[in-house]
């Protein structure tokens, strides 16, 4: 079984990152892809690393273009996608790589993002524990699919099975990640040139003001937190992609070492994509750089008396396009696995 | 007046940038430096970045080349300082860039390095907020400075200022530092190898085992926090220098934020080298790289209810050499700034 | 068909990579991994980035651990291979990613590498052009296979369409190669550290040291070269993979810009890992990390009256395992490109 | 003596790099900072590593501004700095770290910049020798002064004492450049995004093309060379700043290597920022990073005859402010090297 597909936002980063993974896919045809300025130019000319898609020309990102696919991927910046979406056939999967269908909540929506509020679709993080089973059930046969945001599902899966599992405390969260500048997208903007990011760390929406606040919060929510709060600082440093977040939680009084281990061992056991790594041992980004995998280690910190928690994700492939193209597998029914690396691209 | 120096471990990165400050010093005539391995050559074939001084030669790292100059520079690895530091007279003026001489806990020592307890020296953090006063007022005419660890100066800077204020609570502190690898010294290792930092994210001593840790709290108890514990987790990141650490605490229930950010204007009022940056501006690594300067970028996330503290600081200047120069520079009875440079070189 | 494999020297960045490729190679089953100081340990606590492989276990690198499977893949310092391969079955396929069966000049081996002479194998780069035909003809059926070195396949494939047609003067030949430090291997040297090559360009063997010069020679003599003499630079820059190789070569007098371009092309056409892009665009390195696609783009410099060649290859892959591979997919029958990805990890 | 300085286009890279000299320089006091959408700011607000000059407020680049100063440094894009300098006063020391004043050839800035030709300046590059003596001899009590561009100077520097002492041949010259991206400016473009180039290595303005290339050819005439060609390519590789220029060239036939050493020897014996490393040893950018010294290794490659000149320079420093203050230093009868850095910031 062969499934069309169409990407909207094939000049971006995202977007490019759905083409290098579906290329690998027995089951999609990328027949359509779509642009804004660059609308007319061979894929090639724009992702210039995409050689096996020479044959392929960008084409405006209308309704029109886009329907008539079986599957429709949108990695459109947030505001853009809402508007298509809402035009393309209920029986057409649509996928979105952005920011308009993460949120439940009008009101986070209001004050994090603003502009029309479109409702939320189903989230497209399998893996992430709720109280009850995982998001995966969710997703089979679902029509719409909101990937998630790459920093909000990385802390997500990093904490969620100790709230689950009652053994961490929900409020007092802190995360703090070090981040590559492709989650920026490629919008020329100056604080992202090379110049501004080689050889420094750069902070950026500190103090609670990012984005991905809610998002997160929702997750925790969805694992049982009453009502989460987390401090987030995400850190740009100089690695073009790549997330390693560290997440702390504070132990509830009276739990074991081993029983806060087991919480993680218990929600990834035998998940292909969320591997919990051996005691005493921590991932790198590299690890996991251009595969559909989510790396965490654990410490328990018994005299600062909080769980650590450190874990690697590529943005643009767990946090986004593969995370994306692995919630389709489960809509479509295919194995949830099909066309998606475990193997990280290291050194 | 210009006083002789000697700097031991003149071929690593500490004892490098040393001779790389001393060089725009008015005050100071480096005269003897030494090494292990590397003694006998010409200075300029080990720091080949050291055109200046063409005309030293390494000597062996003993008691008798370092005896007899005004100043000793010690940049040896832990354990290494102890016994020399011990055989040179009393009235020179001995600085130790390592860690020998930092923790006045022999538990702490013994729990964290091992080996020989040699005590305390006076600390070399000017700046450092104290219950009353400075660290500062410790340092004139002394003849035994410690020179601070780099992750341990910058956190401690960090955070004490609230502590001390009584604005922030002394316990569940989380601290989360992108470092550059040249904290971890020269010495050739597996996993401190360009492939292996290059385009990745790599976190080390997770868990509460760095051993920075118990200098942290140390400080943190100079500045009042009866028992202070904090969560640490240093994370290397693909730039040579810098620290950035962001810290947060729990606010004091009933604190304004005004009040918060007032204790941190307070503590940094008229410094030179330590500066709190305007309300929603934070500080990048490459600010203060080659500089003696630490920049300090502060927020209130009410939601989480945590301050958070951004701090930026070249490890191998203001984390290292540079907070070694300027408490010599007070211990001599200089001016405090002498010869140390404000401006960080960026891009 | 599934051929059984093992892979001497799993340990390290080509084995690493071979590991990598193979884990999505229909026709291949990996059984055995060798190293030296890392046996007896799970192979994914060496590699951990390659996450499909939890079963496989790290043995000694012997005869007998290696034989007896039907293809040996041999990724070890020059020196170690020559040994062993002597003593595997005539018939069992073996491929060298180290050096020792590339020269067919004794006096060559004698005079860059030294100790034992073991011969020429088949050369394992298909696409090199030659006087006639291509490499790839004679790798049918071959039992040995030599892969290339990195740098002297890239500069090769980047200088024979022209001598082949006698477009350009096979003598002052000038090579210079910005190179990721992963070609330099796994070992610890101080060199090699992150501190050391964070934010620098590092030139090595400079002045016709390197040993890849009689390689690239002997590669441009094949396409019809009497006596090809070149300059040849590599400069490690702060990348963990990639090779940019700009080579310049005098235009034979006389030959227009269109005959210039036109040895390229026809060298090229119809090839999928070796493109050659449209006129005045030029490839990046990152547009070909993780794939097995060389890419080339070529200016008529008329003012100079030389042509500058920019080639782009992943040092691992088309330099290295990649080559191996697709080798290998000749030596056996398959399709060339079986397993091989064509598309670039960007950004 | 103090100076009083005015520095056009002082929120870019070539102006803040001037003022971080400056800040160290005994005899220059800045008192006007000008430039374009960012005047009305704090001097800090857009240099935020400048943290010596908060008492600085940038003004809009006008005449006004920039007159009544002793020296303006004029830091503005090639075409914006021939009319404001044609309205300074003929006793104002003006400096253009622009391109509008280097080529003395109309036909020259005609081909390659465009727009009103201003004509050329004195030369900037205190060291480069000329077929008698060397362009310091011109600086002297000018009061017009154009600046290098940092990859043309580099050049020069390497390939120009080879020529003046008839050992190696004018034509045919081969450089192919590492180079950080801060060389192409602070103006917001997607080829220089961080994304773009962090583990990459991006070639451009391949074939001849680039603007340096006549400025190159201008210097080596006025070391002797007659109709001197050069093939030139930079690459962008992921370092801020930094060149590295590895140069060649053919080889006087009959020329022996000890000749061909002693012309550079000769060239550049006592000088302080332009050093021959001895043989065997070449420079890595990181040697001079922030400092205003050009470091030369050299080799004689006999089989390709051949010299290699491997160049490492700051484009920041030595390519542009640094040289630029070095000549002011000349100019205004100062000691050429005050204030100037010979160390760089290493690692």
């Amino acid at each position: 079984m062969t499934y069309s597909v169409a990407i909207a936002g094939a000049s971006g980063y995202a977007g490019g990152e759905l083409l290098r993974l579906l290329a690998e896919h027995p089951h999609f045809d990328v027949r359509t892809v779509t642009a804004h300025s660059n609308a007319g130019q061979p894929l090639v000319a724009v992702q210039p690393h995409l050689r096996g898609y020479t044959h392929l020309t960008l084409k405006d990102t209308t309704v029109d273009n886009l329907a008539g696919h079986d599957v429709v991927f949108l990695a459109l910046p947030h505001g853009a996608s809402g508007a298509i979406a809402d035009q393309l056939p209920a029986d057409t999967l649509v996928v979105d790589c952005g920011a308009d269908h993460r949120l439940e909540s009008e009101a986070d929506w209001d004050a994090f993002y603003g502009g029309e509020f479109h409702g939320a679709w189903t989230y497209g993080v399998p893996e992430l524990p709720r109280l009850t089973g995982t998001q995966r059930d969710r997703l089979a046969k679902t029509r719409r699919i909101a990937a998630p945001g790459c920093n909000a599902s990385t802390v997500a899966l990093s904490l969620a099975p100790g709230i689950r599992a009652g053994v961490i405390e929900a409020t007092d969260l802190v995360s703090v990640l070090a981040v590559g500048p492709s989650g920026a997208g490629k919008a020329a903007k100056t604080h992202l040139l090379a110049s501004e990011i080689l050889g420094s760390a750069n902070p950026y929406a500190v103090g609670g003001t990012h984005r991905h606040t809610p998002e997160i919060e929702q997750s925790l929510r969805w694992a049982g937190g009453a009502e989460p709060t987390i401090s987030f600082t995400p850190v740009i440093v100089p690695m073009s992609r790549g997330i390693l977040a560290t997440s702390t939680a504070r132990i509830v009084p009276g739990t074991s070492a081993a029983a806060v281990r087991e919480a993680w061992e218990d929600a990834y056991a035998g998940e292909t994509f969320v591997q919990l790594l051996p005691e005493g041992q921590f991932p790198r980004t590299a690890d996991v750089l251009g595969a559909n995998t989510a790396l965490i280690g654990l410490a328990v910190d018994e005299h600062a008396g909080r769980v650590v928690v450190v874990a690697a994700v590529d943005n643009l492939v767990k946090g986004t396009a593969g995370a994306a193209i692995q919630s389709t597998n489960l809509a479509l029914g295919l194995a949830e696995s099909t066309g998606l690396p475990v193997n990280g691209v290291a050194p």
